[in-house]
């Protein structure tokens, strides 16, 4: 639940006088993303989100996260499209924050996953890839493999107080992927996470992706496999292999999976678990006082990268080698 | 912020199925309402809000709250109107709470108010206590002064860690009420908390009230007395003396101020701050661990309510006696 910066009327005047939005008729935070403060807006041209980009958002990423957003949209992927204002700008300023406005896209994120839902998901993240082609802007990925090492380092002293032997057992994993993490795969624009919460459905279609203020360019497969991480397991953090095969087999439908990037799956779910691991372990860490957001289960990710670390092929996925 | 219970697409289609809404499009949770859990509902018959009644809210007192706002709404007062389902009601249930869908209403309500406002806030309150005229159900006021000592005895002992002092100035405060209170004024409906959050604008025009989850039945001019505790003081705690009778007298011009109303209400504006000041102390206290929820300043109140304490007559208010 997020809304960090409060809007007065006044300022959202002001603000939406350099668009041609029509005059404001309301504005309502929404309790969504932890990163930014979000907001329906409603004005005599329609509904949209506004979303005012908070610390946690290096505003120098910003023109990469929204000419993103331009690109995929009008390549036809769904997603919000950014309105520009009279000047041509996507990006501009309220209550002293940087802020845009996107359009408002309908659709319900699934609370329970199933087989059909996570096809549609492997569909669309190749489709992504394949859209992202030509973006002019790169952004490496900043929770990649070196960023790890570090962030176990903030966190160790304190790990085994969420687990114990769980700092023993994150130094001997960060140990086998730096040795091993797999290099010169196909690479582009990846979404970085696609997790059920940013994946819209009207009835069992698809409808749109949202939140892209992880995206960077990144091996193709990694996001495969963040997205195999995100969905496919139970609650009980039992593999669902019905759910992988069928995103995995709908990914390549659309983007065959090279044999490298067959051969590297079962590593780079590795290091996707241990990147969502090391991020929710250092936040659930260091919660502060008052928080507004809950901290996500870091132990749901040690779990699955136990799974990950006795997988020996893309097979134990439920895919074809 | 408040979205306590989460939603399902497949509870929400199950749910909609009983109304002429048409499919359902998207839900998101508004961080606004601390009681409740409220969703912004899309579906193909426009904009709705969607609220899951939680804990706090008696399940009892619905039927008043809901029949309270058709009312209103049949005599013209801009509130949001429960939507009835195919077999007439109003209210239901919902990932196991109980639910309504009411209209959306357009509006911001104002950051910083200033004395047209609170002009239109007086003449919006006397508008609502004549509305409230021929409503048969009745609620009597859960917090008047009867709830109040009870409320600071559960906070006695800890009340001087907020400000040292305190206890003995709530202790002081309680007695003077109880053996001063107003009895027999003209009463009847009211909102009973009429603060900026719950008073929608468009431009300069009052557009709305929401939330009646407080109206019960009890003196006006009570009310009128919260409205100016909530709205006529500056951030500094000082009384604006523009905005005061700016508020009273157009309540007047609509619903004259009958003598003992007059006479009555410096004591009334004194238990008005009294009730604030006990129940956000008492929720101070009492913050769980993890709350989502920001507890609001108690001491506002404590200020108010020696301003009060100190005023002889409406004339303090800035009205005529």
């Amino acid at each position: 639940m997020a809304v960090y910066t409060d809007v007065s009327g006044e300022d959202l005047a002001a603000f939406l006088a350099d668009y041609d939005l029509g005059a404001m008729l309301s504005l309502k935070g929404i309790a969504e993303g932890v990163e930014n403060s979000n907001y329906l807006l409603h004005t005599e041209s329609g509904y949209f989100i506004l979303t005012l980009y908070e610390k946690r958002v290096a505003e120098a990423d910003l023109p990469f996260f929204i000419g993103l957003m331009q690109h995929l949209a009008a390549r036809g992927l769904n997603c919000p499209l950014p309105v520009k204002n009279r000047l041509g700008d996507a990006l501009g300023r309220l209550a002293g924050r940087p802020a845009a406005i996107v359009t408002y896209l309908d659709g319900m994120w699934p609370r329970r996953q199933n087989a059909k839902q996570c096809a549609a998901v492997g569909e669309a993240d190749a489709l992504l890839h394949i859209d992202g082609e030509g973006f002019a802007l790169k952004r490496p990925n900043a929770l990649s493999i070196e960023a790890w090492r570090p962030l176990y380092e903030s966190a160790a002293s304190r790990a085994d107080s969420v687990q114990p032997g769980l700092a023993a057992f994150i130094e001997k994993e960060l140990g086998w992927l730096e040795a091993n993490w797999p290099r010169g795969l196909p690479e582009g624009v990846i979404h970085a996470d696609l997790f059920p919460d940013n994946v819209f459905f009207l009835g069992e279609k698809l409808s749109g992706l949202i939140d892209f203020y992880f995206a960077c360019n990144d091996a193709f497969a990694y996001d495969l496999a963040i997205c195999v991480n995100a969905w496919c397991f139970e609650p009980d953090a039992s593999f669902n292999i019905t759910k992988g095969r069928a995103m995995i087999e709908n990914y390549r439908r659309r983007r065959p999976l090279k044999a490298e990037e067959i051969d590297a799956f079962p590593a780079l779910a590795r290091g996707a678990a241990m990147r969502f691991l090391l991020t929710r372990l250092v936040d659930w860490l260091n919660v502060p006082p008052g928080a507004l957001v809950k901290p996500k289960d870091p132990l749901e990710y040690f779990r699955k990268l136990r799974f990950h670390a006795q997988a020996s092929s893309i097979r134990d996925y439920g895919a074809d080698a």
